[in-house]
């Protein structure tokens, strides 16, 4: 049985809400259930109840979710789990990232590569990359994340990549990059908030990419009394809309 | 660059729509677009435009959407890629499922936990269990599947698991047993199509289970045109309603 | 063009936030933008802009979301709009409603059947009703109401609806009265928060009603700013489910 | 009890469909659970079981989607019902429709003003007019719309509107016109498909219209079985977004 160690990070669940929390032996921490003293948690097992409260280990969404530190919006879950498997991601894995942000779907893509793969992630402001830093550090799972601190526009001296993704502002600026960057075949994903972005990537890809998917997830959670199934009264609206394209080969053209 | 080989499936992409096709030299292939003789395109680079069509490697989730054998609905990308995450699968876990279905879930989890974890999937039907095998045997990414043709009812001798799932009819009737199977802490999925299905589930994890989650997914496709970006006029309804719940270790009550 | 009377309803708009008020004489209005005196308004056409507000007439949304006085959650307009026209109401309508709750559905039906349509509504609990009752006072539009205080158990001496809606706790329980109301042909609709509700429901119609319909609306609104057009970050993600069923004249059974 | 008369136009529900048919004598209609001659329910009360069909008076929903002729995408319930409210229409209503296409958002609107609003309806193109025309003459309720086979670009010689509806492709040219034909504080309704659309008219408004909203609905309809309820593995994925702004009257600016 998985015991709670101390410095871990741990799940407590309280009356429905959860909070990520370091085991300090002199630290407490108090709920609207109770105080709880982090020493006398420590040691014992993973999914113990304990005075009104549950302990749990960290999943990889509670982290993004409770665990991360942020200064801009993430890539949520519910995004982010589906760009790495849409990705064709798989164990070895070589994967391109720009706008690492706060890390959360670094974290996602790194996970699902490990232990072989490993994940190339750009961010060009100083800020988001010490964040990011910090954040991959406090939850390391694996050592296979290596973080720029970079503008791809100045040039990447990496090549052959198995899937990319992109979370800029503009991302029709980066396709050509891309299209140098990527294996034929494979993916490119783009995440971006905004209509007007869409639009404009769309008449960016040129025919340089094929087989283009725009999609958004809508995710409606139940309340979970037996006696009264029902949605919950409110709900996220939007993350954002995802982009999919896969680099292909043309013909050339007589008159190219 | 990678290169198709004789027996690979393939992904033809011809005017929006895809065809998993296995590249045997004497075959051909027709769509609207016309006709490939598929010993041409053996040893040509993925990713090539080949007669007003395009030659992809297949992803996993072409693999699901347009590989797999079905006899019964499978689990949908758009579920499986977001169950793998959740559960917390990584490198090296060890998943329960019952409820092998058509085994596009297997896959997927397969994929997430190569190369060293492992899925016990275990399937009681004769007919699904065959096709299951087969869909894996087809499409073989990795061998750490273990296929059971077996009711749990009669007892499943592994233990510790990190994960499991249940795709079954009645899943109120395996709590216990999953209970007993899983390590603290762990996460355990369920997929059911019916409201009345959720109503007896969530009646059925007393004390064994906490930190339960409802939810369900809404996945809207949108038309690619730059100019006109619009929703698609059509989109899935419904495919299956998700329940989550970690085992906790309750502390005993004096009078039971 | 309609100016603004003394001890009219108005809306104050602000900053992206409306205001229900009564424009009396001496009162006034504070919002971030600023303070209103009531009485520069009053004479002031409809529409105007006034110290960084504007002043509109309230429209009958505006009442229902904004004016009404609440104990109970209402039918929203989203539901309210779509279930007047759904039962197929006209000027001069005869429509029977059980669960007056503060009003909202009421007066929505009342302005659609005006002039010569009535409403008759029943609610059980006297405080509910005095709201109704006041609630209508306050905004009446028409005097096409008539409301009861009254639990219709102890049956209804009305007859020859040509709608009938339900918005009670256990919808089932009045199947068979409210078949002796209707005219057949006619719409029942009933409006319930949870999926057991359904259920329960769907069972009780018999061999009275036909043409059974259960759904539910999603009402997404979106950003104004035309270069980042995008959903809002939150929505709502429920508010009832809607019933619709007609009732039918069976032919008689032989054993019957 | 209200009786099927020669020439009515009755619904054939049969099996889950719905078929909106004219209750000629001399006609036969089949469906998959038999035949009907006609000439056998004229005369019996609407509602009633027939030969294993149902035969209803149809709704205003059910004339919109099965009795309507369509040369076009119609506005369809989920938006026409929301619309006519949101415009805050009432019996006695006057209002500008531009689009008649054809005719359901005209018929809905109608409808709702009736006996004494009048729907003023402008399509420039000569077939819809046509369409439209016959459409309100088969399925006349009132005859409260004035219909114009114009487009109102060369002008509209009517005023003070209580409410406008634009369902055509470039709304943006006619938001100075509108705002000559509308009272001020009233509400100015639009649909348009497509996001592009959507950003192109909201910087159309300027300081003319105030109040601006932006929304969409999706609707879902669930299975009836009462043990297995759930939503139907298919929907409709997209309609149209809905605008809506409000006349306003802007302070005049020193430099204007």
């Amino acid at each position: 049985m998985d015991k709670i160690k101390e410095h871990d990070y741990i799940i407590i669940f309280s009356e429905g809400r959860k909070y990520c929390v370091k085991a300090d032996r002199n630290r407490n921490f108090s709920t609207k259930a109770g105080n709880i003293k982090l020493k006398e948690v420590i040691g014992k097992p993973y999914g113990i109840e304990f005075k009104k409260h549950f302990i749990f280990k960290p999943t990889l969404e509670d982290i993004l979710l409770f665990g991360l530190k942020r200064k801009t919006q993430i890539v949520y879950p519910k995004e982010a789990f589906y760009i790495s498997h849409k990705l064709d991601l798989k164990s070895g894995s070589k994967v391109f990232e720009c706008g690492t942000g706060s890390g959360s779907l670094t974290m996602v893509m790194a996970t699902h590569v490990a232990p072989s793969g490993y994940i190339y992630s750009f961010e060009k402001e100083k800020k988001f990359y010490e964040l990011a830093k910090k954040n991959l550090e406090s939850f390391k799972l694996y050592n296979n994340v290596k973080l720029f601190n970079k503008d791809i526009q100045e040039g990447v001296r990496f090549k052959n990549f198995d899937a990319a993704f992109l979370d800029v502002k503009e991302p029709w600026r980066y396709i050509d990059l891309v299209y140098s960057l990527l294996k034929p075949s494979c993916m490119l994903g783009i995440i971006v908030p905004t209509t007007n972005q869409i639009s404009q990537l769309m008449s960016a890809f040129n025919n340089k990419f094929g087989c283009l998917e725009i999609l958004e997830f809508l995710q409606r959670y139940y309340k979970i009394n037996p006696q009264r199934i029902r949605p919950d009264d409110r709900m996220v609206g939007h993350t954002g809309y995802l982009v999919f394209a896969r680099k292909v080969i043309r013909k050339k053209k007589k008159n190219d």
